[in-house]
């Protein structure tokens, strides 16, 4: 590899290094200190960088916080992630493992969960690159739910509208769940039978 | 009636009707700024009252949003009740009523609703009246579903745990709706589809 060629390439890793190391700052600052803690100032500092090194990569506090939704969502889709070898085979088998997986990257990940689901962030600004991500996890689901059903499980008008359910299902789930307000106890059963419900209408 | 009688109860009529106005105001704030503008002074000023009658009345802001959000309870309690003599006979019906008039009434006072629900909330606190009023309405559901499934629906433990399992679904198309963060258009449509999927995996 000549200079040339090295050099342009050195230059984005450098970037992105930059960018890395910013964005997990906020991170560790979204998980301790929750959403009204995720200050340009406040992850400037846990990075040891300056205020201007995240208007420069993020633009604004909204940036920061699009930026962090994508990194979540990303990983949320890596945790559900059906096309990885060491999946099961079985259609069931694999759709109640993608559930169970979502559920525990919720509750490892409450507060990272909260800003992307939580409503008012920026999933639900169409054409946002969040909302691509977000399309993107629901593509896997997509996926899982026609595996078991189908591509026009009964009752539904087509797999995306069962994919929604599902996901309606299992997010009321988890972020009752991670409220603490479910009225009987026992939150993994409650999920288990929830999942147990979802297969049982879509078979 | 004489006066003896007359003079407690009228003091505790003006006592009530007093509650009442800070309670409106304080709904009527928490409606138009959200949670955040409910602050013991913004309601004060909303009622055209000293911020000292919040205090005497309420204890603090904590003790005016459990207030405001055992008055949702009751309130939502109120809308999917199934004995009400207008509410029809089959099972299957009155239960689709009602899970349609829980959506009706978090899609009308979304902020009353995210109090409420939201989680980190007074519903959370065992013991708390919210968690009594809480229960009072989730006691509703569990009527609604062992009219429409029996006391051990197949595939729960009991007809607690089918209740929990409706509610988490329920919530998480309400909660999803609210947030505009659906993945398909058509949310009246995706929760119809729910109900249904709930009603399959009951009966």
């Amino acid at each position: 590899m000549n200079a040339g060629e090295d050099r342009p390439s050195r230059r984005r890793t450098a970037s992105d290094q930059v960018e890395g190391v910013l964005l997990e700052a906020a991170q560790d600052v979204l998980d301790r200190e929750g959403l009204a803690g995720v200050t340009v100032r406040a992850v400037a500092r846990e990075a040891g960088a300056a205020p201007m090194s995240v208007y420069n990569r993020f633009g604004s506090k909204e940036g920061l916080l699009a930026a962090l939704a994508v990194g979540t969502l990303k990983d949320l889709w890596r945790a559900v992630d059906v096309d990885r070898p060491d999946r099961p085979r079985d259609p069931e088998r694999r759709f109640r493992e993608a559930c169970d997986a979502y559920r525990q990257f919720a509750l490892a990940h409450p507060q990272r969960y909260a800003l992307v689901f939580g409503g008012g962030g920026p999933l639900a600004q169409t054409g946002s690159e969040t909302s691509v991500y977000g399309h993107a996890a629901f593509e896997v689901l997509i996926e899982l739910v026609q595996d078991l059903a189908g591509r026009a499980p009964e009752g539904f008008a087509d797999v995306g509208e069962a994919a929604q359910v599902v996901w309606t299902a299992l997010h009321g789930a988890v972020h009752l769940e991670l409220g603490g307000i479910g009225q009987v106890s026992g939150s993994p059963d409650t999920y288990a039978r929830t999942v147990d419900l979802l297969v049982r209408g879509l078979r």
